[in-house]
């Protein structure tokens, strides 16, 4: 199945980073190669030309193909315990996209953007570059205060004259890992609900799950739909190369993206690989492949949990994820995550500096998806080696 | 090959227009499925994972991948006849998704945007709905001239403090078919030079010549390279669903388009269509089957242009293209396109108004690229009737 290791070395230059022989890496947050769907997608392909044609060729419908939006709408009604109409459901060329186009409206109404303190930094700074107004509010051990969010929300819209957005992963979070938990959820839809907020709920990761299933999302927990974008990806779990992802918005929203000139112009985001992409949800295989992957995942998630388990000197303190791609470390207080990004890459580990997600910086976010168990071992015990040499 | 007509009536809702029994579509700027080239991209999407296996799944390279950005490169030398540099190319996921990253930048800058008086109706409105301000500049039947380009840019320049950028259709243009010849090229290149313009160049169908190749495009008049960027596409050669395009742009602008943070996020556009267009461009296949579309879509070209010839009553003009996809008909003074569109429809062809693509709306705009000669035949026919029963 994996034709990359048939083939030897990676081609240089065709993907955003080429690898570093000799680094484990745990730094980017890449899936491994060998978990991609190569194989599958050759698969899938000829299945949507076999069922389609060259209807997978020509303009796609501006909200996406039916057909897919059709099978988005079932997942989402499933994840989120609550029915979902097809035409809430809009196809993305992925999350990075879905949050670009939502800044370009942000930007235009002059409301201004809440983020967790600890988040997705290109998230954030897809916000900033689209000059919308981006304000980090604080929580306490990286994770989310819901009275901090109702006082940041208020000065917002003071500010602005316009109630704000909130950008919030509430599902394996990006770095952390943390699952908010149902009653904070409640919390979020109902201050949303109250003071007209835009939750933009990035759920990129929100399906792979290693021990029981999330809460539901945001729109499951009552709020009026305009109220809620829940943005979802394929990238994760098929290959971000396929540059598909999904949204589920109230109508008015979901009306105005899809409404958006360059759509009227250029049709739906990436129609040849979104119709593969139905093609795999309808035949059954986009399922199996999704189990099969939370299986291997979870596995990778053990073996680097387990080679740090006992051996992390007092003040580092691992925090456990139930699913998504990374494990959150944090530091001894005072000790920048800097510091210990520089022993471990002098190791031969490579892992994130807490501060590019915001917060304290006393952290490092490692990425146990782009290496196989016993590669995530070697990782761990280098990176042991390296937080001996550190000191805060 | 076209597994289209294999299959019987096509989906509905997979793609921005549901066909309608018993019309024949001359108005929207579509390719007849069956001259898009499904079973090739089959081939080609095999070809791909065969040869870079899960890279073609990993995020791609910001700016593209090198293997297809280095063989754009070597076509853009070709058509501008101008050395191309690899990293002055840049993927983008088509012209509407190029104009749409434009007009964010332009906007940020505060520059306007010239277009001609007569242009491709949703380019203009990307700009219009990314905040930019556009500016039609009159030109003698529905062409470009140079002088009024010139007295506009200088207000623009005046009006906003910031020299515009232009938007320009030179090569068969959407709506009317013409190309700009050398002379006006040089010219403009040498205005963009002077006032320190961008010249956007839409070459959306300049590989889709049927008499001659067309002159060199902007670039190839030895203007600055930060004042010019060229867009081109592959939609209408390979495809719209496949939603891949590219740019040739000044090192500056081509940096600057490439570390958005978007692209930083998501990698380049569609990296997996990329990878199969790669591997098409690679094997050769692109260029053959490039060659065939030329020579179906002249023959389409004649057929509507025969079947009008010597039919059209005095004050009706057709303007016989030598590329692309569109013929523009010039109605007579004071006849307005809409009444045409109207009894052409109720005769059973759409056409679409002149007065969609600005200028003085005394025009259709008819596609010969969506149906076959015999229907093509039979839709000139359906015109001449339309035509006898509408007055100026």
């Amino acid at each position: 199945v994996d034709l990359d290791t048939a083939r030897g070395a990676p081609a240089p230059g065709v993907n955003q980073a080429d690898p570093r022989p000799g680094m484990v890496e745990l730094g980017p947050g890449y899936l491994d190669p060998a978990l991609l769907p190569a194989a599958l997608m050759r698969r899938w392909v000829g299945a949507a030309l076999g069922r389609w044609g060259a209807q997978t060729l020509c303009y796609g419908a501006d909200s996406g193909p039916m057909p897919l939006r059709a099978a988005l709408a079932d997942t989402a009604a499933r994840m989120d315990a609550m029915p979902c109409p097809a035409d809430q459901v809009l196809t993305t060329a992925g999350t990075s996209a879905a949050l670009d186009r939502l800044a370009v409206l942000l930007a235009a109404d002059g409301r201004a953007v809440l983020t967790e303190a600890v988040s997705y930094d290109l998230g954030r700074e897809i916000f900033v570059e689209r000059g919308v107004r981006t304000v980090a509010v604080p929580g306490p051990h990286d994770d989310v205060d819901v009275a901090e969010l109702r006082r940041a929300a208020v000065r917002a819209a003071r500010d602005t004259g316009r109630p704000p957005a909130l950008y919030l992963i509430p599902t394996f979070h990006n770095p952390t890992g943390r699952v908010l938990d149902a009653t904070r959820r409640r919390e979020v839809a109902a201050l949303a609900e109250q003071l007209g907020l835009l939750v933009i709920e990035d759920q990129a990761y929100a399906q792979l799950h290693y021990d029981t299933p999330p809460p539901p999302g945001l729109r499951g927990y009552g709020a009026d739909p305009e109220r809620v974008v829940s943005l979802y990806s394929f990238a994760k779990c098929l290959g971000p190369g396929v540059r598909l992802g999904w949204l589920v918005a109230g109508p008015v929203l979901a009306g105005r993206l899809s409404a958006d000139a360059a759509r009227r112009s250029g049709g739906g985001p990436n129609h040849f690989a979104a119709m593969a992409v139905a093609a795999a949800l309808l035949e059954g295989g986009f399922d199996r492949h999704l189990r099969w992957l939370r299986g291997r995942l979870r596995m990778r998630r053990d073996a680097l949990l387990d080679a740090l388990a006992g051996e992390l000197p007092g003040g580092y303190q691992a925090c456990p994820p139930a699913g998504g791609y990374f494990l959150w470390l944090r530091l001894p207080p005072g000790l920048p995550g800097e510091s210990l990004v520089r022993a471990a890459e002098r190791a031969g580990v490579a892992v994130a500096p807490g501060r590019r997600f915001g917060g304290d910086g006393a952290a490092v976010r490692l990425c146990f998806a782009a290496c196989a168990p016993e590669r995530l071992r070697l990782g761990a015990r280098r990176l042991l080696d390296a937080v001996r040499t550190v000191y805060p």
